[in-house]
């Protein structure tokens, strides 16, 4: 129950339609109503920035995720990303639901791609062509966020020309999302070239030593370069998300 | 090979004074030429935006600070900002230059405070007062990066109560940076909260499985709030710069 | 040598059959006779508290379980709770014994549901949707050990005012099982909250820095409430179980 | 604003005494009102079971620790218990107020000692004799709370027979703190051979391995016994007031 | 080329029958003679004990195994030990070979088990059910090396009696081998009964924070027992070998 | 802008059809033009040592791969080494172009073997016979760029009389490549030993507390024989490659 | 209740003084009674061998040790050894017991060094001379524990004929005590050499990636060779206490 | 003994002027005389090379650092390289030895700097002014061994230009040593531009989660470039002299 909602609803009482009774029911039937108002941001959020909801499928059976993006369609929601959707889960909810599936990120969109609304450009960057899977999933979520998303893919640092050959788009972006595996250097030389906030992205990308992801993670964390902040190992989601925060800031 | 000796070059080819091929050749020889430039993007961020230089005190001597601070003031430097300055440091440098110093947080600032330019209000919180001279060393380094910061200390979740007596500055904040160490559990009930980009900073503040601020760290990078990264264990300059950074965004 | 054989001795030395030193002997050379009363106290709690007996399924094959079941069964036991057990266990034992099994927590119970013994209620809250399994674990034991049991999935301190609209359930309880994965924060929030004794159980769900659960651990460890105290990883069992323990004091 | 006051609000405004946009207002700025009372749960607490304020020294220097206790002496509290306190802060406090300080668990109890309103036995046990300030900080922490305390020390489970010659004292408990360090495998035998809660603390005492106490937590926290529940390393502190959350159970 | 050869060169030089260069060339290329010795100190033992030789099966296909299996046999070894051994290649082996295979430990025998010749017993001991694998490669390894061996299976320090009631064993033992995973404390148990030394092998028995067994290794490594000593996680093999040595010492 | 189009460039500048300002700035817009030369130093290693190029195929299916490949092929490289090459891989590959596969390593060559052209001689030495296949993709790998290669296989230090008897070949070594799992001591030994650089590989054989690895890799790091470098864990084709840079240096 | 107690209440059975109940309830109240008697196996050991009692000095102060020092004297042991003892305490006791102190090790020995009763040699040998410390302590316990004890210190892996040269008392050992710490891979090698058990203790000795002995302690677990076992970094004592346990096996 | 004393030796006995039992007692009185040749090397590099001895300072007292190098120089070593030694013993050395002394890097050099005789240069790049003097060790170390040195210091990654307007002096290098800290990016960055062989060092410069240098360790040890091995953390010396080992390769 939103702001206007809850106006309404006073409305209705001020003009004698609802009674005191029915409208504390009303009040109370949502259990957000006291604490309130936070929760009311999450929708506000939702009707100012037509922002999809959010569907995390890791540990969700097919039928969960369709059973979950049905209620929200049901409710008018009209774009629901899912994000570690499987392929079984994407065939399921596809079969019913308009869906576009990315195999590589294993997001899926079910409805229309919203129209961009963040105020700049969001550029994800990768070091290597396995960090894909975590780039994608930073991209698709800004995309299905409302942001203008260029992608530069396998720029890593020990080929630093491939890097440098791309300072224009670097340079032109609001907000960089830098995603790397193995030594996880990328957001520090990035960060050196750059004005604008970079999120980084370990990834699980290596062997041996990368020890699933924390050489990156502690490589990035330990960033020579300031206006750096780090999210968890392979959460490409996350990334993306606090770009599109960052990139709706007015 | 730098803009004007370029720009020479082409005036010797447009004379004909300089061949074709040996102008070639020249370009070729000197790869960095351009590269250059990239370095002026810093000096000229720092004209444009009147933010101070900044000097990492660590591992240096009082002479080194003082040295250093000196020669940025003779180049025009106005604001100098140092972090991780000992009190002796601080002793010696104040003796010749005017230095405000914060014991607490260990940060130095040479010169006048910038007027705020960063567009809306940086929040600084922290779960517990043991926590302060990392918030300290963020909200000062904001400070001195032209932002307005509100500090919202002692709110940590032990006691939930007080931190939810603070939503309206919370909600009021463009970013915030919150700090905390031992459990470190601020930033994922702020980041459920609020809207705004959450700068997570851990802090060392704790003993045994503290591991030396590393609990908190990975309390941080697990949070259940989306709109939330990470910085380096007691990193409250990288905090309060790269919330400057979010700050300034147009 | 048990109660009888002693009194046997005794006897003997009572009637002079057997010299003092000939008994003396005979003592020492058995010094654990009196040492198995203790085990005793384990048989006497079995029979005063109408416990059930308990099976770890971990690393046991579906036969062995039937097989200790069965026996545990003949010999009066009418109450078996069994942890960590497969849906094939469950499928050989179900059809044989009376067992009601839960696939999400991979518990099974053989025989009546105990009434309630404990004096007061556990409640077992999650941070969310993906640690029920530990928490039904820790909700199943509890129950089978004899305690009314409430449950508050999905109250994760990133959406603060869903946990704060169940303050109720909270201050009604004896003693409260918290179980969290990813930043493991709740337990701390509980315990600023509420009088009780909170147990704590990081879960492993999570990916990442989550490191297993490690992360989750460490926090909890770390946690800035007191009268919070921590079990395993996923050790739902051990959460029930210290549950039911304090629950059962007078 | 709890349900009577929503309730009086929406009668407002059906009887028009109240505009729609106020009973908005009212309804937003008030999401706190009542959350602060359970900030009040702690000050009942406190008055109800006449126990001590506690003041967390760690960190803070000796003029602070005494500034905090006198402020709360003359706010009416009589009894305050001082954690982790250097000599120096002894020394300073004792001068002024009346202060039994213990050098080495490093507590001190400035006021009387509160007569005991555990309904129960706290036993404290410790592995060896390097153990004790642990056990100590537990110890004092749990008579301040109102606990009567038995100290069983040096039991260490590599004398078997040491701990075993105390069974009286442990099975008259009714909870259990268990500290030790090294291998920290005390608590895991103790929970064998009673009944009660076992509330483990690892210590950092040792070398080498022990990393720190890191060989004992995790020991603790992987004990084969039931009913033991584990704490930081070193926080005798933790582990006193979570026994005396346990022991004042009604 | 030892002392005698050396000398015989010398004389040949004196003699002029060797030249210098051819001289010094052989000092040269033959610093290994001597060394050489060392190999056969080796086969000297096999000899001398009538032990078997040992296949170590991890990473060996069943035909590699027959294959050198077989090897040994023709070469007059009677005994072959096998550890490590997959149900596959004990198939093929035992196909061929006089094999005796035990699934649960993953050895097998080829060949007749040897007289004992140790001069004392090796007992075993466990933790719990499920560290018996562990246990049993102990416990076969040191049969096939010829010691009479006694397990005490199930004597956890959870349920201490159990393992008291077992002293006579223990205290007839030259050596004693204890295996336990989780908290990893029965050596520092049995350490503290006995006189003999005490092989202890930390197993991957556990989940969450026994982290594959580095709990139990920690634990043991810190033992506050005198007289123990560690071999690597889950090396049953390796526990029982080095039990063996030491009961063979004369 | 390549080299062309900068020639074009200085053409029009010469020609007067292009002003010096306007060149100036198309410059400086591609900062990466010269860069890009950086690349070809690459290119032109690859054509002046006929070395092949190479694929990292672990995470490429066997279309990308046979595709990369194919590609390389028709651009005229006749040599091209796939390193983490599955055995289906290696079908699809095989069937229509020349390769040569290793299933141990898992390495395949397309094309010819180059002609030597390294100036001595690489040893690959292993300290058991698990580590082969590091070993072998070490020694495929410099064999492929150009060197000759001596294997010696199953030296490790437990039997250092095995490594002693090879001195001849370990001395004519002009780069020495050690691979060893467990405890990691060969390199250690081996750099004692000789006077050419050592270059240490730790393998991930091993179980337990040789964490994947980890353990030799941190023996190896701690060498108290000078001479001595480290890669990865399990990288053999770092190991190969970095001693085929050596063995190259004029 | 002891030997004499139980005795005396058999007579009293005997003289019918005392029921066969009543004599089997004071039997069952007094379970510690025989357990008792393990302690007494202790100190038969004493009797037996001659060993000296043992005082850890590390967390003692000097006052505590003289005072634990002069009653064991008092009580008739004539020699005590005191490890981990300082300057400070060594010359507080020695100006009152007959002491010998061995600054490098920390240990003190206060009495006559006992005969040698061990039935062979204990051999203690280091990697280099930076583990002299540790290796002190081990041979210094041997020796007042009755061991005759060889030093072969600095015989390091990395100049491996050091090793080799000493083969005869390598080979003379009954037990052979190897420190070593960096990478630690002395045990390894000696234990390929040698018939005999080998205990190895890593040091501390190294910095980075030595972590504080962890390194060394891996390598050793993770040993190839047969025959060793492993105690506690910088765990002298432990090593000479096994050592001597082993050296005096009959 | 080396190669030349030996031959005179023989000589000396072929001419009759030394006995065969001389000769004899000469060989062995030299302890490597059988093993042998393998100490010859080293004493053949010295003399071929002119390199120093080197004392590693840490953990020797001024006195002893002291004894040894005058050793040395009455055994006609002209040239002394001594690591890790403190200002003390530099004061002690100098009053007697000619001493050269870097405070920086704690190196002393007794006797003059020997000519180089690496075949290339060896340049030695640091990320930042904090990594100086574990690159300066590294620099010293090569120049005593004979090396041309060049220093790029603080070329971090995060400011990448100042590195690339260097790659003049890179790739003139025939061996790079990289040293940083904190990400521990710059080798990666290096590799990438350069054919030559790169020796990696990661130094123990940051806080937090650089963990005393293991994060930039394991960015090293995962470097995305070929042809980078990496050495202990703050192993400036071990860099320095596998620079030179690989500059003197013929």
């Amino acid at each position: 129950m939103d702001k206007r909602e809850i106006r309404e609803l006073l409305e209705q009482v001020a003009r004698g339609e609802t009674g005191v009774d029915e409208a504390l029911l009303q009040l109370k039937m949502q259990p957000i109503a006291e604490i309130g108002d936070y929760a009311k941001v999450d929708l506000h959020r939702g009707l100012r920035q037509g922002v999809p909801e959010i569907i995390y499928g890791a540990g969700k059976t097919p039928e969960q995720i369709l059973g979950i993006a049905r209620t929200m369609r049901e409710n008018g929601q009209e774009t629901v990303l899912i994000t570690r959707m499987s392929a079984e889960a994407a065939e399921l909810v596809g079969a019913e639901l308009p869906l576009r599936y990315d195999p590589r990120s294993k997001t899926g969109l079910v409805g229309p791609l919203p129209e961009p609304t963040g105020k700049g450009l969001v550029v994800v960057a990768t070091g290597g062509t396995s960090d894909l899977p975590v780039a994608e999933e930073a991209a698709v979520t800004a995309e299905a966020l409302g942001n203008r998303v260029t992608r530069l893919y396998d720029v890593g640092v020990s080929g630093i020309h491939r890097l440098l050959s791309h300072m224009e788009e670097l340079m032109s972006a609001r907000v960089i999302v830098a995603a790397a595996g193995m030594e996880g250097a990328l957001p520090s030389v990035i960060g050196g070239l750059v004005d604008c906030p970079v999120i980084a992205v370990p990834t699980s990308v290596g062997y041996g030593a990368s020890l699933g992801g924390v050489a990156a993670l502690l490589s990035m964390l330990n960033s020579c370069a300031s206006g750096v902040a780090v999210v968890n190992i392979d959460n490409g989601f996350g990334a993306g998300f606090m770009a599109s925060v960052i990139n709706h800031l007015d």
